[in-house]
């Protein structure tokens, strides 16, 4: 069991930007959410599967919206409280704990705040550890778990419980609520039992957060050897150095799309292209893919070596892009049709990053 | 207690239909699925709240979604038994009896297949007499009663519950869900008492259809005074006898609307016009409003005096036009402002059929 710190807790903000790989909202709310719960009810836990007992409920909460709106909309607290409320009792259970769905933007966060107003723990898993935008992307459907039963919930007291018959159908009945309540709700799915979480979540991943963050925050300090040590503990590679010199984004069918072009600082007549699906989901070089969706590329700013999100991206930004490895539980049977190129529309194969790396 | 007979399962068809006021969906369909339902499950069973324990739970059933795809696609059943066991699962409590929403079109014969088919009785009342396109168009909104606990289900085995704070929020929600479950399915809501039935429900609406379509048979048959019985027991006038000289359909917003232009059959200067949203819902003449929603514009063909829904008008075609006063229990605080000319967007003040029959 861990008790989070302040300190963790900024780690784990910077770590969950990253992780975000552009998307997955803004952590600030989410971290005042936090903060606000530690000072309210005390400390906020995170706990090891095997500290809990295995039949155990674990369920999960997120904000699900667009996240035009989610920046906008400073979520009330209740919306997450009422999902998983309705949703325990649907099942006529309690939950012996939390869990993110994604440990990577602001949906790693609330679940801490969600908690600690609940008192209980925050299991250290989660089904994606990056920031994917549609809820049946997760090792848990690969594992054949079912999403629902789940619930959504406003702000308000409307509340919408589902059961449906495959992952798929979860989701777009997940965003058709969503689209009558406010763009940016509550959400609790996957409801599982402690031994699943143990035996298909990714394990350890809000550890993982708090520990990249460590890391990039060394680097960020200008420490020396930092980067080196980031790189070796996530397993990632510096890929390109560049300014921004075309960007287009639109929104359309919910998501929010756009191409970013960037120029080597030294040779420009090195050019990067990555595509934009909420996410950063695809690097090219010279029209070749070079870091696939669901590995990770994160930008992080040339001079500071913050994260860089999709919506502050702008033309002439110095840029430094790199790949990280997806959680190496997502390398099994399923995998690319759920969450490789071709589940985005992209027609291209996977590159596997250590065959880069090599 | 009423045990429908075949012959009673004609004439509620028939009133059906004309309840239907040009809409309501077909209940050809639905008539099928309740002969299926007498002849595997035996009676089906109408009763007064009177006979029922006033604490009973009471459930409703009703097909939702669009006209066009609910008159192609044949109901699988599952629909309406899912909806109402998710609610009553939901509830953690079992019917005594179901309940239509409305009674008019098919929604009025669908809760007595599934009645029998559960081994329960139907009860006698409804919340429109009449049909109307949206859930929260009831006398129950109007007595504060809330359209949710509600849940949607399809054939497939998906369902959805909802909790909502408002029934114009449930409709919006039902909706939603509905458009990503194929655009017909099965809800049940309005979840009450035996005892709020009998206080606040329309009496008596089932035996009401049948008694109606019982004299409109005979004037059908060409019985003798036929026509002059039907209009004293239905309350109801003839406006106009005309053919259709122009008729303009659109489906936009989830709603089959239209306009249909009769030019008297005697005097070709007297010319009526007739508004549709899903329904039949304003008549006027020479540009003054004569019939008006809620109460009910019924067209009869000329010859047969076969009730003509809106699907089959077509040029040519020769109607009697009859106007049918609303359910009196409509006749409360707040009525206009839920379903007068106003709330289907007509800048128009509501004409009493009382006024004009004098």
């Amino acid at each position: 069991m861990r008790e989070l710190t302040l300190e963790d807790l900024d780690d784990m903000v910077l770590g969950a930007t990253l992780l975000g790989t552009g998307g997955g909202g803004d952590p600030y709310i989410a971290r005042l959410m936090v903060r606000q719960a530690m000072e309210k009810y005390g400390a906020v836990k995170i706990v090891d599967p095997s500290e809990l007992d295995p039949d155990g409920l674990v369920l999960t909460t997120a904000v699900i919206g667009a996240p035009t709106v989610i920046i906008e909309k400073v979520p009330a607290g209740t919306e997450f409280t009422g999902c998983v409320n309705a949703l325990a009792a649907y099942l006529g259970k309690e939950p012996v704990a939390l869990m993110p769905i994604e440990v990577g933007g602001m949906n790693t966060l609330i679940p801490l705040a969600t908690a600690a107003e609940m008192g209980l723990p925050v299991i250290d898993a989660d089904s994606m550890r990056r920031a994917f935008p549609q809820i049946e992307m997760t090792v848990f459907t690969l594992a054949g778990i079912p999403a629902a039963p789940m619930s959504v919930a406003d702000e308000k007291g409307n509340v919408v419980v589902f059961e449906t018959i495959n992952n798929s159908v979860a989701e777009k009945l997940a965003r058709a609520s969503v689209m009558q309540l406010g763009m940016a709700n509550g959400i609790s799915c996957y409801p599982m039992t402690v031994k699943q979480v143990a035996d298909y979540g990714i394990q350890g991943s809000m550890s993982y957060c708090v520990d990249l963050g460590r890391k990039l925050n060394a680097v960020k300090r200008g420490e020396e050897c930092a980067f080196e040590e980031f790189l070796e503990f996530s397993g990632g590679q510096k890929y390109f150095s560049g300014k921004i010199i075309d960007i287009d984004r639109r929104t359309t069918e919910g998501f929010a799309r756009g191409t970013v072009v960037l120029e080597d600082l030294v040779d420009p007549d090195r050019v990067m292209r990555v595509e934009i699906q909420n996410e950063l989901l695809m690097a090219f070089e010279d029209g070749k893919p070079v870091i696939t969706t669901p590995d990770l590329i994160c930008f992080l700013d040339y001079e500071t070596s913050d994260p860089i999100t999709t919506e502050t991206l702008s033309y002439g930004q110095r840029i430094n892009v790199l790949g990280l490895p997806c959680a190496p539980e997502w390398h099994q049977p399923g995998m690319l049709e759920l969450v490789g190129p071709r589940a985005f529309g992209y027609d291209v194969d996977y590159v596997s990053m250590k065959g880069i790396a090599t």
